[in-house]
């Protein structure tokens, strides 16, 4: 019998039968993580870690795809990590995926250098103070900047990874430079990304991108990603992402 | 009646009346070239410089299409930048458009800082020695970065430009990092880009980009454009620019 709390729900991830606790109330994940998880390229030998884990949706995805061998979701928020944590009780991968509460800027104290092969993250995607302030304190801590900024978890990032260990990322097309000024300064080079449009004559709204850890220059590009028809369904490239892969 | 040289032929633009002089044993302007003609955003109160103009084509369409008030085009190839010549002269604009033979290198010599208001280049995609050495040396120095490489031109172009003028080039994705990378580095904040994929299911071999001096930083995405329909017929897309604006 799984522990709920108030307003939590339990949602199915139709994945190899792997479900996820949530809480309206907070942050609930969205298609930036489902992609994220999709876009990963993480083989089944890695020991992987999610910066900012939320609910733990990464890390519980890549588990049901098999992306990694171990999995660690760091997050700052000890009531959203609790619920992370029952989330991989409910699963009963604890031996293998492993919630931890942290400020992403303390993790040196934990971790060797070179500790994992792969990092993941969905981070907020807006520095602090920009864009409305959400009056929800947690939901605003998932939005924005707050404690870790974007150079702090890319620099964090190239310390936890290995050499040839691979970064990946979900973020606004908007800050793109700056990514990928920050992953050049952190050596995680930009080798492969995925511009994500709503629709096929509407601009991107999110970019999926990879480093690898001391990687050659050579950016390769895949087919922009459109989500919905005109009429508003899923474009058969999503439906096959979510039907084959999620 | 127009001075043309052994396999020489004058093209038609399409637009106004505009023509071109090209030789099919040198490097004829391509969809690059139109592409980046359409994408720039050049008031017709701008002074404008074409880095490694060719045969002049960027400023031929910039002029045709009312994108700037005067276009200078540098050439470092002598017999290349003779076509250039006459076929500014074939349109009249001599009044209004100079081809320069001369090493982006040796700019500082000619023109004071921000003496311009847009930067316009299609520039040689391929580092020199990467990909196969081509034959033909006028066409290897189209394609390679023989005389002057990515960071001369870039820097050559923050040097060129006023507080807000506008840098804009057509590229290989492959190489965004970099570029993004240079273009921050001068001060020519990327502002504006768009990938161009041949097809809807393949990934872009072509990027647009915009970059203001001293501007601020948030980079707008163009929705991705596509080339071609599956059955190999221009998109519909790409027949509205050719048809509006080309």
């Amino acid at each position: 019998m799984t522990d709920l709390r108030e307003n939590e729900r339990i949602d199915d991830l139709e994945i190899n039968g792997f479900r996820i606790i949530q809480n309206p109330l907070f942050f609930c994940f969205g298609m930036d993580a489902v992609l994220l998880a999709n876009f990963a390229d993480i083989g089944e030998d890695r020991d992987v870690i999610d910066l900012g884990t939320g609910t733990g949706i990464v890390p519980l995805l890549l588990a049901a795809k098999g992306k990694g061998r171990s999995w660690k979701g760091i997050e700052i928020q000890a009531d959203v990590a609790d619920m992370a944590r029952r989330s991989v009780e409910l699963n009963g991968i604890q031996d293998k995926c492993e919630i931890v509460v942290e400020d992403i800027c303390n993790l040196k104290n934990h971790y060797q250098p070179g500790s994992f092969g792969a990092v993941t993250t969905n981070p907020p995607y807006m520095k602090d103070q920009a864009g409305i302030k959400n009056p929800n304190n947690s939901k605003y801590i998932s939005r924005h900047e707050t404690s870790a900024t974007l150079e702090d978890i890319v620099s964090m990032a190239s310390y936890l990874l290995k050499t040839r260990g691979s970064f990946t990322m979900v973020h606004r097309p908007s800050r793109l430079p700056e990514i990928m000024a920050l992953m050049t300064k952190y050596r995680l080079e930009p080798k492969r990304m995925q511009l994500v449009q709503p629709y096929v004559d509407k601009p991107a709204n999110m970019v999926l991108i990879e480093g690898i850890k001391e990687g050659g220059q050579e950016l390769k590009l895949l087919p922009t990603l459109i989500v919905y028809e005109a009429d508003g369904s899923y474009t058969k490239e999503l439906l096959r992402y979510y039907g084959k892969e999620l």
